[in-house]
């Protein structure tokens, strides 16, 4: 089934303990594309600059990411420079340059419109509702968001909650939008505006699913070195709305084991700089740390 | 089997934002043995002042806990006052003192001395080692220990580490041990010593399980509200290795059951303050919290 991604495609100098690079391929519609890839073709809404290199261009094509949907203008491509030391889950900004993401406005090609799955990835939560107001009647609808977008345009983000069927956030904009410390009662809060499902990632401490009468707990993969977290988050939502397209089940089953291919999805990214490890990535290697994530969290009945 | 434990008795006085105590029953071998009951009585090896309470030995007693090693001696009863703010793991200790505590030095009654299963709860590594002497031959022996040995006593420390089976740790104290960030390579290092298994507790965030091709992860269970976490790893302990001694099955397949359990009794321990949640646990709602564990973790396979 097909997939559709609208978010930001960028550049990134990234700096860490174990290495830096400059603008490299980065984004959140590009790391979720790259991770989404290997269950289904994914079409890609966004925008570059006339600086963005062909050779990305040609690295995305390659990896069967429809472009259709990329718009290029003229200009700078969005460019994010950070940050990460010794704590490698704190990002520091070091310089944005939304640069021609700063007028991004996202128009669905008509081959794009009956997407089954969309993931909206995030951006300004207006421009989320306006990509809902473009797809017909999509199977799921998956939103991420950040804290500048809680802080700043509350009211749009709880209409995008409303009209999505699957809310990612991670845990410290769960606690800063439910306004509450406490995890259950903050992903009441989000699953009572309507969402059927809520994903709260937690970095190295993996990621909790809740929905009806579902509490769903995977751990992170075990790594034995992380030299570059950037793209973690939306690679989980690739491998978590991949896996869910590939067969088109939908049910609170394959929404658990969505949420172990996102985990194994992250795992990769975060083992090398900018998506270096995530274009080599093949999906025997998915298959193996799907089932080495059955090992490590299985037990016998009492 | 036999459990024995040795570590303190104490008279806590903890404040959070959920209330307080005043010299309540606390101290890590009372909050391991109300833990352990569950599945065998335990010996406790401790020490306490003769300003303890009577009401709390009696409480001990009716819990079916073992006294006949705990030494009353003239002084006060050690003496912990701390409190937890808003962030609920870290401890901001206003006062220790050790009273009693100070000169406690562990003999093991004759009739403890076989004990199968050795919990040497966090004391001065020298005093464990003593213990170690004293007891014959167990089955298995676990060990729990804290910052201020590792920066203080660390050659003490890495006997113990080299003579006991189970190692069980907090995430910082892994690292601080370790001397890196990395989590494996960390619990690479730690059973490169010679244990069979190290648990690396994470509160909120469960806990891990590493031995030889092993790699278990369990989330903490989810609870409504933490009202106290005072406790919550001695109380993991005595449910790990209270489970293990019902049955004396230490495979792999039992220790992960048992950092379930684990993790099931320290889920009672922060729900109230002190040990009253604790000594009012039975064995059915040990039972349901364990199914309940099963479901937060299970997926089909792909």
């Amino acid at each position: 089934m097909g997939i559709l991604v609208v978010g930001s495609v960028a550049l990134d100098s990234v700096a860490t303990p174990f290495g830096q690079v400059e603008r490299a391929l980065g984004g959140s519609a590009v790391y979720f594309s790259l991770a989404a890839r290997h269950y289904r073709t994914v079409r890609l809404v966004g925008v570059v600059g006339d600086d963005f290199p062909e050779e990305y261009v040609r690295l995305l094509r390659e990896s069967a990411v429809d472009l259709r949907g990329l718009q290029s203008v003229p200009g700078q491509t969005f460019h994010w420079a950070g940050r990460y030391d010794h704590d490698l889950n704190v990002a520091h900004t070091l310089d944005t340059r939304l640069n021609v993401f700063a007028g991004f406005h996202p128009v669905l090609p008509d081959s794009y419109r009956a997407s089954e799955f969309v993931f909206l990835a995030n951006i300004d939560p207006t421009l989320q509702l306006d990509v809902l107001r473009q797809v017909e009647r999509p199977l799921l609808t998956v939103v991420d968001t950040m804290n500048f977008w809680i802080a700043g345009k509350r009211d749009a983000l709880t209409e995008v909650i409303r009209q999505t069927d699957v809310v990612l956030m991670n845990e410290a904009e769960l606690r800063q939008y439910a306004g509450t410390d406490r995890l259950l009662a903050g992903a009441r809060h989000v699953l009572s505006l309507g969402p059927r499902a809520l994903v709260v990632k937690k970095g190295e401490n993996g990621a909790a699913l809740f929905a009806d009468g579902v509490y769903f707990v995977a751990p992170a993969y075990p790594l034995e070195e992380v030299r570059d977290p950037t793209g973690a988050g939306d690679s989980f939502a690739g491998g978590f709305v991949g896996y869910l397209a590939r067969t088109g089940d939908v049910t609170d089953a394959a929404l658990r084991r969505a949420v172990i291919h996102g985990s194994v999805a992250a795992s990769f990214t975060v083992e090398d700089f900018s998506v270096r490890r995530l274009v080599r990535v093949t999906r025997d290697e998915v298959g193996r740390r799907f089932q080495d994530m059955r090992q490590f969290t299985w037990f016998e009945p009492d």
